[in-house]
């Protein structure tokens, strides 16, 4: 099957995943209105911002990914779809975070940002696996133009054959396990910092493209 | 009219009913949160998990038989809006079954799962009709890679001229009303186990390709 | 503008608004589970299937006419965008319908089917609309092909100069205020019954296609 | 990377928050129901349609937008990004208005066109970020049949090289401020039609397509 319909299907799973944090915004203000109740929520504006952005880098991302495969197969499809199951799940742990951020118990809001990390290392992982599919398949799923990176060792990685061939979102993994540490041992603050760094990290730092010696449009 | 158009529309329609199954995980903790509270909702995450792959198996089976296909006209739509209107409906019972399973009385969980049941013989039965009008225009409709696949005897298929010509997913119909029964007449639980079953059976076994002799990719 | 680019909006649009219908079923069955309670809630479900497939053929509907667009200027994306208004609030008629069709009141099932009609109204008068003005423009804006058609009399259209530049949908302007007239001062279930005959009438007939001769594919 | 993935993800995007404004439909006449009760509710009603109007307005105008660029870079899509944060996000402002605007404190409404205004503001602003990184990157970025346009003065602009290099939605950071103005120190309904006039301006003014000497087809 060709690489273009995977993609399609997952772009509209991206744009309603991305669109529907908007029902994290609507249960403000049932009753009385006024500036003190709509500045008393901003755990759930900062919710909507993190998730609608870090839904929008992973958007990125998995088109950067996607460049590099010509065609997918069944197995592709499948770990395609457990990615995309961790991306859909994530309003959920956003409205845990929204509601029990500053609610009166402290291990609520712990609990909710544990939540997170767990949904973050879950799609981490399985873009991971992706990538190191791809690398195992590169001849016959690989993009052309991909070949090169995809058998060699991708530029900047670092040190040490197996760290090379550990994409930049393989920290993920490691990262969002981290967060979760964070968040149940020391507070939910501070691991949503730790999640905000991660975020930050994707923005500026990608997968190179095949070309591999310049940060190309779109990687 | 090109088959295009009718699989990008079907395309959003299964992006939509596939993110909107998150809808059924954010009910949980409006209240206090708590690592307890988290673990006792896992009827939610489970189904979720287990909806979230049939559909998402679903799409990919709708993609090989679309492949199938080369103009569809408006007898073929109608076919095709039956089978999404199944699913559709399919967060509902996931719904149902998700507050249910666990409840105080046991005949709420059967219910549940026998309407699970119901609506999968129901995209089971509309799979089976596409196919089966495909065959019996496949001179009119069918991609030209398909016709040998379309007139003749699906390769694998077992035994006997009538069973030939029903394909892997023809047992779908039985094997969900199956279900529905042991839901009805036995428990909820045993009924999650044989639509357990079949999604596995579905994710491995599938449409052959029109090339017939291999399990081709996106298959 | 090309066409393309409106029509896969609207394809967006109407996949979305098929699938919250959904949301119609969501709300069965919060307390105690049975088969009683499953089914009582047969407005729910009957709502459901109707608004899904009038719906559904719209969307076909739709791409017939688009069909014989070549180019949209700002005046047929405005008026396709009130068209796409008038079917996203569908399931709000659709749901009040749901809700209040077997309730206590007679009088709140036939205020619901007045809305639904009205709803039905404005989406028929803007087919219309666009279909006026796509035959006013029809050098500018028509696909070649479909030339003879816009600027001659459709075929089968029946008596007269004015009727034959009637579209065939220009009857649901008519037929659904009559449906609204019905299900104010007779019954909501009586105007419910008008409304199926005009769907069923807009399954099996339709605007041709630029051919004229024969109900083409897809047409 | 093309612009037309961007654009295809943003048309989902688009497509998803148009579709669920009706869901500031649906609250309505969750008890008896009645044309009394029905009426009453023309504030949602009102709501719906402004927004749906705006949303629609804003995708035809992120149309002609992108006609003008060729190949997005990830500064563009992030930019893109943050404008369709503020797009989804409209739907809050939007039920904020639509059940405080006849409440009992005048002060609701007021808060809630503010809110409405300063999402609308932060909308306009990213459009304008965008139309500035394309002029400055035209070469890079820009449509070849637009780089006229992109380094000259777009026509009609009137006077001076300062404005000349405002788009005309330069004007919405200006004309939304002035609103929230209106709503936060004289009333709610007159921001409303400070709103509706900008609204009446966006779907009549826009951007020239790169010919720039006529509004051309969907420019």
């Amino acid at each position: 099957m060709d690489s273009r319909r995977a993609e399609s299907f997952s772009d509209g799973v991206f744009a309603v995943a991305i669109t529907i944090l908007v029902f994290n915004l609507l249960p403000i203000g049932r009753e009385a209105l006024g500036y003190r109740v709509l500045a008393s929520a901003w755990p759930q504006y900062a919710a909507y911002v993190v998730s609608f952005l870090t839904i929008g880098i992973m958007w990125t991302n998995h088109h950067t990914l996607f460049g590099h495969i010509r065609q997918v197969d069944r197995q592709l499809l499948v770990l395609n779809l457990l990615l995309l199951m961790g991306i859909v799940a994530l309003p959920f742990p956003t409205a845990l975070i929204a509601e029990h951020l500053t609610g009166p118990d402290r291990s609520g809001g712990q609990a909710a940002a544990v939540v997170y990390g767990a949904v973050m290392v879950m799609i981490a992982f399985f873009y991971n696996a992706i990538w190191w599919y791809l690398r195992l398949h590169a001849e016959k799923r690989g993009a052309a133009s991909s070949l090169p990176l995809l058998r060699g060792r991708p530029p900047g990685f670092g040190v040490g054959p197996v760290l090379s061939r550990i994409p930049r979102w393989g920290i993920g993994v490691f990262g969002y396990a981290v967060g979760m540490l964070v968040a149940g041992f020391v507070s939910a603050g501070a691991a949503l910092a730790v999640y905000g760094l991660l975020a930050v990290f994707y923005l500026f730092n990608h997968l190179p493209n095949s070309r591999g010696d310049e940060p190309v449009p779109g990687g």
